[in-house]
C-alpha cells in the first residue's frame, strides 16, 4: 500500500523535512532499509545509522533530525508514530463474512453476518460473535463465550464458557481463558473441588498473546480492564482484575484474587502471591516476587543478577548465614564501643564515653 | 437446583441456626449475597462480613455463629462444606453419549456409549474411552491412549500416544499429556534425540490446569497419582512420580525424573532441579528452587522478597562481594580476638576471661 | 524390530564383550531390564547395578566393561550410542502420504504427495509441506507458512502465517511458532500495537518442546538455527536469534532481540532480558536471570537455593540491609586501623610500617 511521505506527514500529524512526493510501501530497520522504505528512530543506541541509512524516510524526534541524510517525519513519540505508518502501510487482511463449511455453530448462537468462522470452529449454544469478528482455524467459543466486534482469535483459541472478549480485541493461538481457577478445599482425604461459578470479563482493545491463560472467577469475574497488554504464557488467576492500560511481560504469573492497578507495567516471569493489591503505576523489573500488596508507584526488583557460578555459589552459601554474620558484626561492633568506652576511661574525653558516663 | 437449608444440614452434616424451610438455589460471597445465596466464612480476614451479609445462610465454624446476622450452617471444615454444597447447586451439565457428526474416531478405538465424543475430536487406533467420559470440541486422543470414566476434557487436550487417565479426571483447555520428554545425547556434532518410548500413567481425581504439560517417560512411565491437583502452565518432566493428594500451584517446573512425595504443596513457579526426591508433606513457597532432594517435611522458601529497585541494586550489589565481606568481618574477628588477648597479656591468662572482665 | 547384538556392534561401531547372536529387542533400564533388553550406562550413580542386571546387553565405556554382568557393548560415548540403538529398535511408525478426509487444504497450497495431513488440519494459502513431513491432528499451518520435509507435528500445533520449519523438525502438541512479537508503543493515552511484519526461520533438525512459543520478528527474523533443541513451554521473544546446537530447558524465557550463540545450554526457568548477546558455549543454571550481556564462555548461575523456611526469611530480611551491614564493617575496618595506628604512635610511623616490622 503505497502512500506518499506527504500524505503521511498530514495523516500522522507530523513536521516532514524532504521531498512530498516520494513514495513509501514498507517498513524498515534503520541499517537494512532500502528506498521506498520508512524507518525510525527510538532508541538513541541507533542514532549512529542516521548518517548512513537508504531509508526513504525516517520518523525521529526534533533534536535527532540534523543528523538524518534522508527526509525525516518529526513526531513527539516517534516509536507510536512509525506503529501508526506501519499499521497503515499493512492493513490487516480483509476478509468476507461467514463461516467454513467445516465449522460448527450451534443453532442458538449469534453469530454477526460479517463476522468469519474458520475452519474447524466451534461456536457453543448461547455464544456470541459480533461484528467484523475473526476466529481462525480451530478456534473453540464454549457455550455463551461472547466475542465482540473486530475481535480477532488467530487460531486455535479457547473461550471456556461465558468468556466475554470486548471489541477490537486479539487472541493469539493458544490463547485459554476462562478455565476454571484452580480451587481446591483441604479435607481429611485429599481435597475436594470448588466450584469456578464466576466468568471472565475482557475489555476493548486488549492483547492476549500465545498460550497464556486467563482463569475464571470462583463467584463473581476475573476482569481485564480496557487496553491492557499481555504477552505469552502469562498465566493470570482467579478473582484476579487488571487494571486498564497495563502491560504483562512474558510468562509472569498472578495468583488469585490480585488487583493489578492501572498502567503498570510486570516485567517477564514476575510471579504475584495471591489476594495482594498493587497500586497504580508499578513497575516490576522481571523474574521479581510480589509477596505483599505494593501501595506506593515506583520501580521494584527482586531478582539477584547473574555471576560466575563459583563465585555465585561461595556468596550463596555467605547468605545462607547471613543473619549469623549480621549478628556478628553487631557483636564487633559492641566490642569496640566497649574498648573505645575502656580507652575513655584512662585517655579521652570523647562526647559519647562523656554522655556514657554517670 | 433449590434446596432447602435442612436438607443441606443433613446432606452435608452441618448444624443448621436458623429456618430449615428457607431455599437458596446459588452461592456468592459474604459482601454481594443477596437472599437465596448461600455464603460462606472461611478466611478471618471476611468475618467482619458476618454482621451485614444478605445471605440466606454462611457455613461457618462453630465459633463464628455468634456473629451471623442470618442463618448459619456449623461445619468443622466451612471451606471444604461451602465446596460440596456449591457443587450440588450447580452440579455438572449432563449430556448424552455418542459422537458428533465431525468427530474421527479410529475403527479399533473403545468408546464407551454413554461417553460424549464432540465436535472435530480425534479418537485414534486403539484409543479408549471409559463411560460418562466427555470429549470437549477439539481434543485428541492419539492412538492408544486411555482415558477414564467420567473424566472430562474441556476442550482443546491432547492426550499423546500411550498416554492414560483415570477416572474422574479434569483436563483443562491446551493440556498435554504424554509428549516427549526432553531427552537429548550430546554429540560430537550436536544432539541425539533419546527416544521417549515410557508413557505417562495418572490416577483418578486428578485435575490439571489450562496449558500444563507432563511428559511421557524415557523408558518406565512418568506417574501422577490419584488426587494430585495441577494449576496451569505447570511442567512436569519426564520420569516424574508426583505422590497422592499433592498440589501444584500455575506455572511451576520440575525437571525429569524427581519423585515428589504425598500431600506435598508446591507453589506457583516454583521450579525443582532433575532427579531430586522430595519427602512427604513439604511445602515449598512460591518461586523457590528446589535444587537439593528434601527428606525432612515442613516449609522451605527461596525468593528474595520485593524491593524498592534503586534499595534492591545496591544490596544484590553487596550480595555479589558477600562472601569477600564474610572474610573482612572473620578477620575483624581475629584481630579483635588477637588485639584482646594482647591485652591481656599484661593483665588476664585468656580471651574468655577477658571478655568477662568488668 | 529384533537385532542381533554383532549387528549393533558392527552398525553402530562398537566393541563387543559377549555372544553376537544374542538378540535384543527392546530398551529396558539396568535395573528393570530382562533378557532381550539393551540397557546403557552413563551415570556413574547408576554403576551399582552393572553386577545384577538381567539385560541382554549394556552400552557402556570401556573402564565399566569389567563390572559388566552381561554382554557389553563398549561405546566412546555411551548415552548418544544408545540413543542411536533405541531409535534403531523404536523407529517412527510409518505413513502413507495424503490428507485425511477432514483436512482443510488450501487450494495454492502445496502438499508433497509423501506428506500427510492428518484430521481437522488445515492448510493455508500458499504454505507449503514437504517430502514425508506429517501433520498430526487439528494442525493449523497459516498462509504461505512452511513445514520442511520429513518434519513431523504431532498434533494440535500452530504455524502462523509465513513461519518456516526446516527439514526434519519436531513440534510438540501445542506448539505456536510465529505469533505476534510482543511490541507495544506507549502514547498518551495507553498503547499502539507495532505490527509484527517479520517472520520466524527455524533451521533443520530442531525439535521444540509442548506448548512453547517462538514470536515473529517486529520487521525481520526471529531466526533458530540447526539443531537446537527446546524443551516444553519455553518462550522466545520476536527478532532473537538462537545459535546451532543450543539446549533450552522448560520454562526458560528469552525477552525480544537476544542473540544466544551456539551450543549453549540454557537451564529451566531461566529468563533473558531483552536485547542481549550470549556468546557460544555459555552454561547457565536453572532460574538464573540474565541481565547483562555475556562474552566469556563458561557456567553461571543466579537462583538462591532453597532453605528451610523461617531462616530463609531471617536471611532475607538481613539481605534487605546488606548495603548497610558492608559500610558498618566499612567502618569496624577504619576504626581497628585507626587504633592500630594509634597504637603505633607509640611504636612506629604508620600501619604499614607496623605490618613490616619483623
Amino acid at each position: 500500500m503505497p502512500v506518499s511521505l506527504g500524505e503521511l506527514a498530514v495523516r500522522f500529524g507530523c513536521e516532514l523535512q524532504g521531498d512530498p512526493d516520494v513514495v513509501v510501501d514498507r517498513v524498515a530497520t534503520l541499517q537494512d532499509a532500502a528506498p521506498g522504505a520508512v524507518s525510525f528512530l527510538a532508541n538513541p543506541k541507533y542514532r549512529k545509522h542516521l548518517a548512513s541509512t537508504r531509508a526513504s524516510v525516517v520518523v525521529l524526534e526534533a533534536d535527532a533530525a540534523a543528523d538524518c541524510a534522508v527526509a525525516a517525519l518529526v513526531a513527539a513519540n516517534p516509536y507510536a508514530t512509525y506503529a501508526r505508518i506501519a499499521q497503515h502501510l499493512n492493513p490487516e487482511p480483509a476478509f468476507a463474512g461467514g463461516r467454513h463449511a467445516t465449522a460448527v455453530v450451534a443453532e442458538d448462537a449469534t453469530v454477526d453476518p460479517s463476522a468469519w468462522v474458520g475452519p474447524h470452529c466451534y461456536v457453543g449454544a448461547g455464544a456470541s460473535v459480533g461484528a467484523a469478528a475473526f476466529l481462525g482455524p480451530n478456534t473453540v467459543l464454549l457455550d455463551g463465550a461472547v466475542l465482540g466486534s473486530r475481535s480477532r482469535c488467530v487460531a486455535n483459541v479457547t473461550l471456556c464458557a461465558g468468556a466475554r472478549i470486548g471489541a477490537r480485541c486479539l487472541l493469539h493461538p493458544g490463547v485459554v481463558i476462562g478455565a476454571d481457577g484452580f480451587g481446591q478445599a483441604q479435607d481429611r482425604d485429599g481435597y475436594v473441588k470448588v466450584p469456578q461459578l464466576g466468568a471472565v470479563s475482557i475489555g476493548d482493545d486488549v492483547e492476549v498473546g500465545a498460550n497464556t491463560t486467563i482463569d475464571r472467577g470462583a463467584i463473581g469475574d476475573t476482569v481485564v480492564e480496557n487496553g491492557v497488554k499481555i504477552d505469552n504464557q502469562v498465566q493470570i488467576g482467579h478473582n484476579c482484575r487488571i487494571g486498564e492500560h497495563t502491560v504483562i511481560a512474558g510468562c509472569a504469573g498472578i495468583s488469585g484474587s490480585v488487583t493489578v492497578g492501572k498502567r503498570c507495567m510486570i516485567g517477564g516471569m514476575v510471579g504475584v502471591v495471591g489476594h495482594l493489591e498493587i497500586c497504580d503505576d508499578v513497575y516490576l523489573t522481571g523474574k521479581a516476587m510480589v509477596s505483599h500488596s505494593i501501595t506506593k508507584p515506583g520501580l521494584y526488583s527482586g531478582k539477584l543478577p547473574l555471576d560466575e557460578a563459583r563465585r555465585f555459589r561461595r556468596n550463596s552459601a555467605r547468605f545462607q548465614k547471613l543473619d549469623e554474620l549480621a549478628q556478628r558484626v553487631a557483636r564487633l561492633e559492641r566490642d569496640g564501643r566497649r574498648a573505645a568506652a575502656k580507652d575513655d576511661d584512662t585517655a579521652a574525653p570523647d562526647d559519647r564515653a562523656a554522655n556514657e558516663r554517670p
